[in-house]
């Protein structure tokens, strides 16, 4: 028996947030394997599944990305349906691929289900949209490589700059550099920047500023994932706020 | 009374692809404003509501904006819950900052709803990640300026072309300019192009090539909505390809 790997975005962790795909797979999943950042609602969704937390956090001990296309592999050989469950959604700074990958070599099959990103839901948090007539017809989501220095190491930086929106994934940790290289780009230090730690959880937080304020601002923030979002969406002016999460 | 306005994604088309909590609100929603490329499945979700659909297309008589905000505050003077459901995310091209305004110039509470955007879900049946290690840490989503010429007409190219991957929404129209704006910024002739039509829709349709055929696959196209995808990641190298949409 081989059975089917579906590679699922939970969304970005209300567990509302989810879609009506994904929440099918959960509950009829024989084995779930997890992030760290997926939150136990999500998870409640798939009582009858054997799960694995086989999570990667900054900072921390991570576990080996052949560890966990492994096991995959392994759980398909034992149940019709294995769920991957990804943060967010897997096409976007998920290495959905190294997963496809295993998969198709050990002739698993694989599909990958889209979720909602946590650059839409800090969105919302923040009341804007990441695109407006006349203000954004663009915007870039990057992440920023590990290493440091060297002119291929700016490569990420140079969309998120040509951008009228840049929303940075895994920034905050390294938010002096982030700053530094987007301004030695050319982008003001006065351009408005919000920072989304948590979007859409319960102990979400929002800090605003402006890009040469960005390493006091990621100071601040917590242990939570935090998108930061710079352009004039998030500035002042936009002056356009919903109510936050109120759904 | 005043009702809330929720601004909320549908999602890309596939009625599943909706959130548990889109589905909620339009359960118990009293009026529902839909753009035309909202599924009837989708729409069957609210059996209660009123519906109305204020849906814009490309090359068709569209409904103004200003009726349409006129419209949702009026209806939020009669629903406690109206539901605002547009295509992908609100966020994203949805004009959703226009509305925002107007709900709130009326003093009518409204909120946002993220949801699955277009380009994921084309990424998901393409079978590849927007992102990917040593090939792409940077995806910018754009739309082409709909005025010919000028510099100023150019720059949402600019994102397009520094970023690694490139997603283009509302393009297709327009292949022809799109691809002589990006090879015009030095991106390669040769770059691997991807053309995903109704993206997740039963119709869909993927033609792939390189940016210099472009055109010509544009050509090919029907009047679904059709989103462009430029870069590595969707050439025949990245050679991971998993199961079309068998969720």
């Amino acid at each position: 028996m081989t059975g089917t790997v579906y590679l699922a975005g939970a969304g970005p962790g209300a567990a509302d947030l989810i879609t009506l795909r994904a929440a099918r797979l959960l509950a009829e999943a024989g084995a779930v394997l997890h992030d760290a950042l997926v939150s136990g609602d999500v998870l409640a969704m798939a009582p009858q599944a054997k799960l694995y937390n086989v999570g990667k956090r900054a900072r921390r001990a991570s576990i080996d990305q052949r560890f966990i296309c492994r096991l995959m592999v392994r759980l398909a050989q034992r149940h019709r349906i294995v769920v991957r469950l990804k943060g967010g959604d897997p096409h976007l700074f998920g290495r959905a691929n190294e997963e496809i990958a295993a998969c198709r070599n050990a002739g698993v099959p694989v599909v990958t289900v889209p979720g909602v990103s946590a650059a839409l839901a800090a969105a919302s948090s923040l009341g804007v949209s990441l695109t407006q007539r006349g203000v954004s017809r663009s915007v870039a989501f990057v992440t920023p490589s590990a290493a440091l220095g060297g002119p291929e190491n700016s490569r990420w930086a140079h969309a998120a700059a040509a951008a009228d929106t840049a929303v940075i994934y895994m920034g905050a940790l390294n938010a002096e550099r982030v700053a530094a290289t987007l301004i030695a780009l050319g982008v003001p230090m006065q351009h408005p920047v919000a920072l989304v730690e948590s979007a859409s959880w319960a102990d979400e937080r929002i800090t605003r500023g402006v890009l040469g304020d960005l390493p006091a601002l990621a100071a601040e923030t917590g242990s939570g994932p935090a998108l930061i979002i710079v352009g004039d969406v998030v500035g002042d002016d936009a002056g356009l706020r919903a109510v936050v999460n109120a759904a």
